[in-house]
């Protein structure tokens, strides 16, 4: 796996949310190993300090390029930065990293919500 | 402007939940401009059946390829076609692919939610 996962761009937002988007490329044969992993690892996040929600999203279509991609929503860019250091979740990276049995690389990025909009909503 | 944003690949899930990932490349000069279009089609949007929420990711760094990326929840797949053959977004989409001052590509994909997380959640 690419060491992308374990690293977001610099986080320019210290104090305003931030949105982290990682695009997964997986195998299909490895997808539910893959996402087995990646659960084991949301484990060491879902505490942290400022996370607000993560979903991860699967593409309905076989011959996807962006198999995987996680969306998760935090308070700030400090926040994520802090949880991305969390000893418990670089631990678990590495063990995922180090798997022979899984071919996968991540691009992490990260973005600010330009609009968000509800039912009923008037843009 | 690239068609493809008229129209998401095949969605097979006719009755479960489903999310629409739209990727935007959009010349960094001309980001402003295309934010305030796209909120004139999302106004054909928030009113239809089964729109749940969406967010209009703005990447926090200049030089990015994937610049803009639209998440939107629907409540099914079907919702979802339903939406996008809205005449008004159609007439607005068109409108906005027909503006000579944009170039902008887009890369609608449909993805399932495999792993949701909020705080405290034990994955």
């Amino acid at each position: 796996m690419n060491e992308r996962i374990n690293r977001p761009p610099e986080v320019p937002m210290e104090t305003q949310p931030v949105t982290l988007v990682n695009v997964f490329r997986v195998p299909a044969g490895e997808s539910e190993q893959f996402l087995q992993r990646w659960k084991d690892n949301a484990r060491a996040m879902v505490g942290q300090p400022g996370f607000i929600r993560l979903r991860m999203l699967r593409s309905l279509v076989d011959h996807a390029e962006m198999r995987f991609i996680n969306v998760a929503e935090w308070a700030s860019g400090s926040d994520l930065d802090r949880g991305y250091e969390n000893p418990d979740w670089q631990e678990s990276v590495q063990h995922m990293l180090g798997d022979p049995d899984l071919h996968v690389t991540a691009q992490p990025r990260v973005y600010e919500v330009a609009l968000e909009l509800h039912p009923g909503d008037s843009p």
